[in-house]
């Protein structure tokens, strides 16, 4: 599964791409980096161009290595241009903080990002098509994908899986408190940091859950109310993928 | 402040580019399914091309009538390229839920998503853009601008302010619960509804709050530690554009 993996997690390259021009303290481009904070996550955006009109599309996606992999409908527009190998930018983006200030240039928000640039291919080998769909409700669900009933012929047809190998990469972090000019403190507007994050709910079962079915079976025991979908993504990730 | 505001709410026209190919059912053209969505969000997430290569890029937004605006540092690439009104895709996101089933294919997210598409223009007009520096913050924190120090010369010419006409736009909502093929209610899989929320946690206050700073003002008093983000983001829109 790891066998994409990089030795060693020396940085992606720096172009033209994903050099980073503003605010470049923030900047990242070591893989650690791009890693946690793309293993921290469930969805991606990718922005891909069908006849010059850019597209930006919303979709879950998990990584092995340096590769990336989404999925979706054989019959999707997005998909379908997406396996003729054109330029795909994939953007990951946790927001962490609304950080308020006493001046209007100097309120921000606290986030982590990711945008991984590259070139999507579609998964053509029935075997590696296979692994990916497994790989990718065990990615999220460790082992799940043993309790489930195979996929049938026609889901195999119908569902594409593209990759992409990450060309280059930039991780950007924005970790900062409440910050105004010395100046600006007698201005007496309220200030604060106002912290972000994602949870999940109580779980809302089946009424027609099978009596054998077992909420410890493929890592659902972890998904309990009020965990940090951040955290939660990512002890799964590192229980499924232990080498990283 | 409304006067972009079209008369009646209808549809967005539909095009090639916004028609939706896939899971029509799910598929809204309607503004007020899509302005609902657009406005219980702070951030989306803007594609545009710059040489053939496309970028997917988070930033903050906010809506007034069939104009999204959002903005950034005038040194910014992005805002550079945009700025020469070209394409954009506009996307919207919020996760609400992970819905699990008893095969592979039938796993799914709900979610409420916005795709609007258009060209960036760089709002240049001194007042206008002025108005929209104030609009920025006063539609996530109402009446605020005004207990804040003005901006100076020096943040007016640094900050870029671009503005897109939403051509066409389309908005999808998946909001179904666990279903899955009749013969396959025998997998023993557990199988539930997840929820996923964006909450705001309670405010860290900043140390050198000024005694005279008062909640209440630019409807602070309402992010209030437990609040859902979108139904927050929802409020705060509706006290500032009362109209819509």
């Amino acid at each position: 599964m790891n066998d994409a993996l990089p030795g060693p997690r020396e940085s992606f390259p720096v172009s033209n791409r994903n050099r980073l021009r503003r605010k470049h303290e923030r900047g990242r481009h070591d893989r650690t980096t791009v890693y946690q904070i793309m293993d921290a996550a469930m969805v991606c955006h990718i922005a891909y161009v069908i006849d010059g009109q850019p597209y930006c599309t919303p979709t879950a996606f998990w990584r092995e290595g340096d590769h990336v992999y989404w999925h979706g409908s054989s019959a999707s527009r997005m998909l379908r241009a997406e396996a003729q190998g054109i330029p795909v930018c994939l953007t990951v983006t946790h927001m962490d903080a609304i950080v308020l200030a006493r001046c209007g240039f100097n309120h921000s928000i606290n986030y982590r990002a990711v945008m991984a640039f590259g070139h999507a291919h579609k998964i053509e080998e029935r075997e590696a098509k296979l692994r990916a769909m497994d790989s990718f409700i065990d990615r999220f669900f460790p082992g799940r994908s043993k309790v489930l009933r195979t996929p049938t012929e026609q889901e195999i047809k119908a569902t594409t899986i593209l990759g992409m190998e990450m060309e280059e990469a930039s991780g950007k972090i924005r970790d900062l408190d409440v910050h105004d000019e010395e100046e600006d403190y007698a201005v007496p507007a309220w200030t604060a940091l106002i912290p972000v994050r994602t949870v999940i709910d109580a779980a809302v079962e089946c009424p027609r859950q099978h009596p054998d079915a077992s909420r410890e079976a493929g890592g659902m025991g972890a998904y309990q109310p009020g965990r940090q979908l951040d955290e939660l993504m990512t002890e799964m990730y590192r229980q499924e993928y232990p080498e990283g």
